[in-house]
């Protein structure tokens, strides 16, 4: 199984870790490659920059259709792109923020989010309302670290456990969903250290999700309905100014 | 008062009709233009086409704002932009397919959209959902008429007249909001007619009701929540592959 | 353009007042009048005020009609009358509740209000139920002053400041109501002292909001729908005890 | 134990009949008083309608509370005056369109109501909002018999049958309100036929269910909670226009 | 009338108790009979427990119909076998959760549960969906005292209104549902002193509310509807490992 | 990694191809095991059914974590015993039910269920509303063949499709879960033969998705949250009548 994971920003200085994450949780035989954007925005942190990043994804993601992936993640809990790469791919396209969603409900009562930027909150407010389990929603918060600084795991670590518990203690969440796919490899110490002071609860990996589901419905031979996401009719569109 | 409205296609064509319709529709002081895309799609109907208006439809807004508009319409029913501009402007953003929803809200106990293609339909559903008066939608219907072939009046609104009928005697519809911003100067009549037949139910029309609604946020000074529509952190961002 | 504004209380105390206001947010064009009751409340704070002021209220509103009247506006949070109204008049008939929670929601991606007395937190929220936006109200707060003394505006705005900042930390509240149609001439100074401390978010004046509405119906020739409000049957109705 | 039925019409010729079936329907213990209004509609079948009658309903409901009467029904589907009244009275005060629609949710997963005219359907609808059961509404239908028309009980019931029929089978609802309190003395036949002809489902009398309540909650000694029904204020109340 | 309570547990210590109570609550005419389970557990306090306690449940609800009963309770706050009864059973079956939700429902705008232990927390949210209410639900607490320990009533009471008071000042509630079928004999004390507190809102008791409500449904000649609870095909069920 | 398949009836029959099916779902290292109950009923049909399942099958999941499985599904669309089952583990437990949900909203924007028999349609709504996912589901239809009839694959397969097309065409459902365990080896050929007749839709299998889900819940190292499914307190549980 190939599967293409496409980061939606300009950067290419997580692609390493990105893939070797992904690849640790892909299954043996699942062949992943990475790819960033050649234009859009450094980081998404707010409507307008995911607005940005789109229109290359777009491109990427044909781009690995074509050259025969199965399968294509968008890597940002906004899931950028993703309803259109839908329309204009015949292979499963999955965000890490929805399918992060689902993977809390299903086993708790209510999950909270912890997020990067208090930017994004109403973003990913809408994302829960369109995905249909707002309902179950307890709350979204923020650490008050850009995309950009998270790799200071220690701080993150830290900001994110408090997050937590407050999420846990103030707001009801049963289930925790890391809020950025630039949360790497700290879901599982984290869950630990909950567990430790009492509360044993699962901590979502947005991106670890995303991989799962991606493998699971390549593997079951689904993908999106085209009822939902119908084939775009064609005509002219002019994809750049020059 | 001046007042932009940005068409987010390429087309220049219905640059003439829309600034005497909106003219029109505005308060005699209040001065209206309208500008078209340098790149994007040729129409809007799917998420895809969505997504490729946005970036240069944020150019225009800003370049909007910076020119002295006081206000800014995105001439689409699926309000593409209108969340991201909200974020980058200083001034009022108003989405047609938000705000027609909420004036039919106004008016009746249901409301059913009629629009041009079934492609649009779920893109819409959510755009309710987010505006957050899902509750009172009672269906989305379509006409199956690209937005291209909506100038030949006569095909449309016959269309139109009957999908309006099935809203109302099939889907329980009590209001009627024209699904397409280029269904220009038809919605009058379609309301005159169905209350000939026995419907006296209002027809919004969305560019009407969203050229007021601009009007009416500016003259009484208020614009989007800065807590909902956060002013976006200064990064790197690349707008185009050249 | 003629409106009528109906005080739904006994007292003509406020009537010069609130014409002087409704002129100022009215177009220039647009001829306002106010008139009171002859029998009902002193002021509204109860569902008993509300059923008290009705039958009276719709006297006025038939009258407004029968004398030119283009559009009715009944002058509380609560609204009373206006859905019976809009049974007997075939001109629109607007609420300032119910048109403020749709121009908060256009705004933000939650709404509070402030109002006068606990007493009416229910029916407000019942309001905000029929009008179908009750997934995005934060809450309802009251400044604890009853409606006939509102007119110390230097003790209201710092009540009202209170309970704003209040809604925005504690209820995540991203734009607020004026929760009183007696709150006049506040809205502009509290919104811009609350984005001088940091929360730059819309304060909406009810009837602010009402005025703009009902113009824009006026001139988009639409009026409440038929099939939600149906024409009441012929009968005996006797109007007073003699 | 003393319960007073208000008949909100000014109309005095089913006060027997109400009475008879009222005993029928309580305890052996239960005094049963019936009374109509001296001011307002001669029936209820709009929102105009209820607002009329809802001035003299609270006078008789006061009266009825100092006379000794241990609770108040209002004898409407539409519950006119109920929310007023229970801000008035110490005494319990029960509607009978809101009791009917907790006893259909109580017995299934899911009710129609079948009601007089088209012009209470929204009237309806807001209610079971208000109620928070909206959730299980599956249609609202009606017969077209005007309320002082029902008495011709072999039209009614042929007319109530067919809508049931329809509600069940195209509507999906499981269980069955009867729209209007002057529907006397047909639920349980209707219940029969249904269950001859294949569906055993529940057909609930409002004015059996409103009493039944009613008589528990004077046993259970609670009556409507004062945090969501405050006592109005003190004020002037002017109650007619002589 | 005849009904049958039976404790969903396998000790009889609780019958006789229960019994009288029952009685107090019934009316004069009403034989009550008590009994508990052969098998199961010795309380419900998770939804381990309530599937232990189902299978018998069935049995003696069965029995009791055989036996000329004509109406079952289920002496549980979680319902326990509510819903599998309704189907073998042509007579009501009722459970005091639910009942005691609409109940409360019918007196405020919003209700918190206060219950046993944070176990069942979970459990009764999900009664609260399945009924349709959850809406209304403001909250459930718990006093962290185990089934087997609310016999102190001094201890229990203490904590009971503790609790109360916090669903009223920090969740809004306006109604208080007790939640646990054990907490006999104090709702009607601690409505008393809440209201001395200043805080008149009702408390309900949920087998007071579920023997009013089976008794009303018997008198009604309603019971649970047939499409919700249809009869179960025949088949091969063995019903115990020997 | 070891799962185990527990089919919650008291025939072995399935047996052999339920674990040929499901080993055909999981990864090549998973071994998979597939046991059934010693009591209970012979299919589960109804909420009568699946109660008097639970039981045993609690034991059987308990004796599976015992002798080292990894995870346990409950073979049944019902979910049945899923919820007590994750109280009492400490592996994760999956229901094909629900996750089948949560994979079809992750597909398109509404889905339907095709089940067996009428009986089961509210138990499976239920599920959908403690799933969270009820806004989003369009239908649940059924075949009206018994699931000990499931076999006759020509038959089952000829209804199944029948009853998709009306989901699809009259209820609006763009994605279908197939709404019996038993209905196995089917989905793909459906969703083929729906592709070929002009709807392109996902058509999900409940024990496919269930394997899948359960495999990623082992690698991610995550399991139900102890906040909603707390650990039952130690008590004297008697589990059978001898």
């Amino acid at each position: 199984m190939k599967i293409k994971v496409i980061m939606p920003i300009v950067s290419d200085i997580f692609n390493e870790e990105i893939k070797e994450e992904v690849k640790y949780y892909a299954s043996e035989n699942t062949e992943v490659a990475v790819c960033n954007l050649d234009y859009g925005p450094a980081s998404i942190e707010s409507e307008y920059d995911e607005a940005l990043s789109i229109p290359d994804f777009l491109e990427k993601a044909k781009e690995a259709e074509e050259a025969g992936y199965q399968g294509v993640i968008s890597d940002c809990l906004a899931d950028p792109g993703v309803k259109a790469a839908r329309e204009i791919l015949d292979i499963p396209v999955v965000g890490p923020g929805e399918t992060a969603m689902y993977y809390a409900c299903s086993l708790g009562s209510s999950f909270s989010i912890v997020t990067v930027l208090p930017n994004v909150i109403s973003m990913l407010e809408n994302l829960s309302k369109t995905a249909g389990v707002d309902g179950k929603l307890a709350s979204i918060r923020s650490v008050n670290i850009p995309v950009l600084e998270v790799h200071d795991k220690v701080r993150l670590k830290k900001a994110l456990y408090d997050e937590m518990i407050k999420a846990i203690e103030q707001d009801h969440a049963h289930t925790i969903v890391l809020g950025c796919t630039g949360f790497m490899g700290v879901a599982f110490e984290l869950q630990e250290r909950l567990k430790e002071n009492g509360y044993d609860v699962p901590v979502i990996d947005p991106m670890f999700a995303a991989t799962k589901m991606l493998e699971s419905l390549i593997t079951m031979k689904v993908k999106q309905s085209r009822l939902t996401y119908m084939t775009p009719p064609s005509k002219q569109r002019v994809k750049s100014r020059d």
